[in-house]
């Protein structure tokens, strides 16, 4: 199926049936969200899957009782670096050394230029920035998902500082930006399935 | 090729060489993007083509002289809405209704809780929130490129207020966030190729 296909296809289910998604599918969905491009290829989020059942009822709380936050397989969060600080920058640029196994001057040059400009502005702008970011793999996810004959939803409806306090984003420099349940949908119930 | 290959495979060109892209491969583009899922389902930007060599001139100006603006063959900005207003959220629920044919009763709800909430909030806020929705269209434009066989070049490195002047985007109440560049990558002088 094309891509386009793909997109004239997908849309966000409204109701999930609890059945259990293979790892693999899943590895295939967060495999497409790390090879997902950001800005300046600083990858400032992370992702997690949760699927304990008692965190799911949690985070469906302050989820305005979206149904699919507990009757998914995964619950996929988003969550955004809160700054952009030196340590995070410089990290990302080593990292890229070390896997291409030489430094290259205009890298080093570029990370300069990062350096002297990210980490001196608000945080709340930078927050902004790589919020912004996510959105990217949010989309290759939401497309591998679909590729993998799994149905998502879509999700900005909840309470971010709350999910932050549940997860213990804060503590880990992090900030909720979107929820992604990941499942089968319910047939029976998911009234946007025929629109 | 699969997603994730293509994930693998696409990077951001470094150098073009003007060749022009057929206007099919363009409109597949764009319709990617049109296709994209935002909050909501607003919808709250809009992308410009440019082509005009003048144009891509005075923007590569304020986009720090990077090369593909101009070498590209077509040069897609992205604009996201500058604010949430009451005609702007009506028009998309009304528009929902025409093609669907039919008014539903949670759509109606859903549209008077947006009302209730986003035309009340600052336009800063507002406009944050839209600006992160252009970068899932984003991201099916330059996995739909990638598919067509072109190369894109993602851009954040330009001065958006000048952007914005020299396309008149604030006058039709947009604020750019992104340029892509697309066409071909001219082989002896991206740099980037073979990393």
């Amino acid at each position: 199926m094309s891509f386009l296909d793909i997109l004239n296809k997908r849309y966000a289910t409204k109701a999930m049936n609890s059945k259990v998604v293979p790892q693999e599918k899943i590895d295939n969905i967060l495999e497409a969200v790390r090879l997902a491009p950001t800005s300046s290829g600083l990858q400032p989020f992370e992702v997690f899957v949760v699927t304990k059942d008692e965190t799911k009822s949690s985070i469906r709380e302050i989820a305005w009782n979206q149904s699919p936050v507990t009757d998914c397989s995964h619950l996929l969060v988003f969550a955004a670096w809160d700054n952009y600080t030196v340590d995070r920058i410089n990290h990302m640029f080593d990292l890229t050394n070390e896997i291409r196994g030489f430094k290259n001057e205009g890298w080093e040059n570029y990370r300069q230029m990062l350096l002297s400009g990210y980490p001196q502005r608000p945080p709340k702008t930078n927050f902004e920035h790589a919020a912004r970011q996510t959105y990217i793999p949010f989309m290759a996810a939401i497309t591998q998902a679909a590729l993998e004959g799994l149905d998502s939803t879509p999700m900005e409806g909840f309470d971010a500082d709350s999910l932050d306090k549940i997860l213990g984003l804060r503590e880990k420099g992090l900030r909720s930006t979107l929820l992604l349940p990941i499942g089968y949908k319910d047939v029976d119930n998911d009234w946007l399935e025929n629109h």
